[in-house]
């Protein structure tokens, strides 16, 4: 018997009543059975938004959602300020290039922060800069930018938008999408949302809308104009991805039913067991400056085949964790803390990379992370 | 109690074995796990496309395909042919006009099919056409356009690609992309690959790929070149919507158990039963030249009331068929045939029908429909 446990950063894992409900026969999308569930997730996905206005569902993965964020409001030649700190900032840069843009960055080294000042220093020296284009947690480094105080910033221009990529912090933190200033906000599915991959969430201000008024980027699939059109009358433009939409309703439910500050601070705690444990287990953290929620990543050894490792844990012993992605393949570690992943998800994580490790030769004491770990979850367990 | 029927054009039933195997907790894309799955549904697609080509297997509905097919080939100011004989021909027009290209049509009455005639006769006129567009079973008005004949005409031409939308042929007709001359096949999961929607699948020849190396379109989610790239190494550009791609793979071993031949016989009889069985009942097929075997319209007689038809039908009996779109709706009712549908889903489509029509009114001879159906099938029941 090999039980698995899917502790990456998404994929994560889907709650069994989630996984039946999408197992349930397949509808009709054109009806007002959908319509339904379609108008009580849109009217759900709001508060986890922190926003009054419409978020849209696409089909598609999260880089759908973020190419849809630029070809909707910017315009070949527009000067964009990206926050270049790790695989997903260099993807802004590589979808802004794409489409002619005029790219500016601010170069970070994998796992650090940006400082809100650097963001600053740059809308001063470059003031015709149209957007600010950055992620809020950097899956690839665990590391979380100051997104609210970067909207303090942003939120001044009239005409610079702020456009966060909250792939991995919309659903793990406290989002106040409306108050902090953002003015596109991007998910997908396969993350805090509890479900497969396959769908896109964005949110625009009405700051961001009127962009789309002058954005001559020609777009179809992704052109969001037309989706807020069609979805403020609760239905899509294409063909919509019923059955995860069916999910995302079950989900919905189950985050409420928890409730959201719980759902916030479960993400806290388990985060910080697992940083805590880690370092207690002699690992250095890749996050230096504000390690996210979402995931902790380790700096491994010299040496230690992290890529050998990783495969290991999942094919011998069914633990699926992250390694490192370019440079850093190999030399780091990644565990989520995402999702439908609770204490004991944190406890299995820190103990098969303490038996794990320790298989693998490090010098590693035994049950020294998981002891740390059940200090800090005590006084939560609610018994 | 209600059962539910689903006999709608798409999204179309999925089978009680693949929603569980959906079902199944969720695993992570970059793994062999996941790159055994996807090297082997990549193989499966090859015979039924009718191609050596690679299928790319892309997160989104068909329209992202059609997208993508335009905007990885072709260029703003290019002269494209396309046949406008319907919704989705209509959405070629609307895809190509966003692009800039330069398109000219054959415009046909919604239900004819076009004449091979007719596409030669432009490509003689305009030699110049880089590519012509074409459903090959156009679903809105349930009539095939003759694509064998049509990849006879467009494959002599060295600079013009033949685009085929074949949403609702691929997996319902033997389709022979290679041997016919098609240059791009497109289809979606939510049609004969009998899964929910959210995949898309897209083939290009050689000549196709040969295009792409000229397009300056700009194109990032979409960017079928960097895509083939990673799909060669059996993994995905962007997070591939990981559920359904398992999805895929246990219902390629469903429609291979049955053997394609008989898949492909099955969609025909079930045509052929539902057309015969409707004309019998009174009714004037839609599609006057060639009916296609994924769905059967019927024109509904002046004054009734279709939209009201098909809601009551759904609603308080069970049945999800579709009406009509654009200038057709509530004039005509479309009956699919489309993946997992067997001979008595077309009973019950035209039981329901004899019965809900004298319901409403109509002068319809009860199991007249029906009769005529079962003289189908009785030879084929295997008993």
């Amino acid at each position: 018997m090999l039980k698995r446990y899917l502790l990456s950063p998404g994929p994560t894992p889907v709650p069994e009543k989630v996984l039946l409900d999408m197992a349930m026969p397949m509808i009709h999308h054109r009806t007002s059975e959908f319509s339904n569930i379609f108008k009580e997730v849109r009217e759900g996905l709001k508060p986890i938004f922190g926003t009054r206005q419409d978020v849209l569902i696409l089909a598609g993965s999260g880089t759908a959602a973020m190419e849809a964020a630029v070809v909707n409001t910017l315009n070949e030649g527009d000067k964009v300020l990206v926050v270049n700190a790790g695989k997903f900032g260099k993807r802004w840069v590589e979808i802004a290039t794409t489409y002619g843009l005029d790219v500016i960055t601010i170069d970070i080294e994998w796992g650090r922060s940006v400082k809100p000042d650097q963001v600053e220093s740059k809308l001063i020296a470059h003031p015709e800069i149209k957007a600010v284009l950055v992620q809020a947690s950097e899956t690839s480094t665990t590391a979380y930018h100051p997104i609210e105080e970067i909207g303090k910033i942003v939120s001044l221009r009239d005409e610079t938008l702020l456009i966060v990529d909250g792939i991995t912090s919309v659903g793990v933190y406290e989002t106040k999408m409306d108050e902090w200033g953002i003015d596109i906000l991007i998910t997908g599915s396969q993350k805090a949302f509890m479900l497969p991959p396959g769908l896109a969430l964005i949110a625009l201000s009405e700051k961001a809308w009127k962009f789309t008024e002058k954005s001559r980027i020609p777009k179809f699939y992704l052109n969001l104009k037309k989706e807020r059109k069609s979805q403020l009358e609760n239905t899509t433009s294409w063909t919509p991805a019923v059955s995860l939409i069916i999910g995302l309703k079950s989900v919905l439910e189950i985050m409420n039913k928890e409730g959201l500050p719980n759902v916030y601070k479960r993400h806290a705690l388990c985060a910080e067991a697992t940083r805590k444990g880690l370092m207690a287990m002699g690992f250095e953290l890749l996050a230096k400056d504000i390690p996210s929620n979402s995931a902790t990543g380790i700096v491994l050894p010299e040496g230690f085949d992290g890529g050998k490792f990783v495969k290991l844990m999942r094919e011998k012993a069914g633990l699926t964790f992250a390694g490192g992605q370019d440079h850093l393949k190999g030399k780091i570690l990644r565990v989520s803390h995402l999702g439908y992943h609770d204490f004991f998800d944190t406890i299995i994580a820190l103990s098969s990379l303490e038996i794990g490790f320790s298989q693998f030769g490090l010098k590693v004491e035994l049950g020294a992370g998981v002891k740390v770990a059940e200090e800090i979850f005590k006084n939560h367990l609610g018994v």
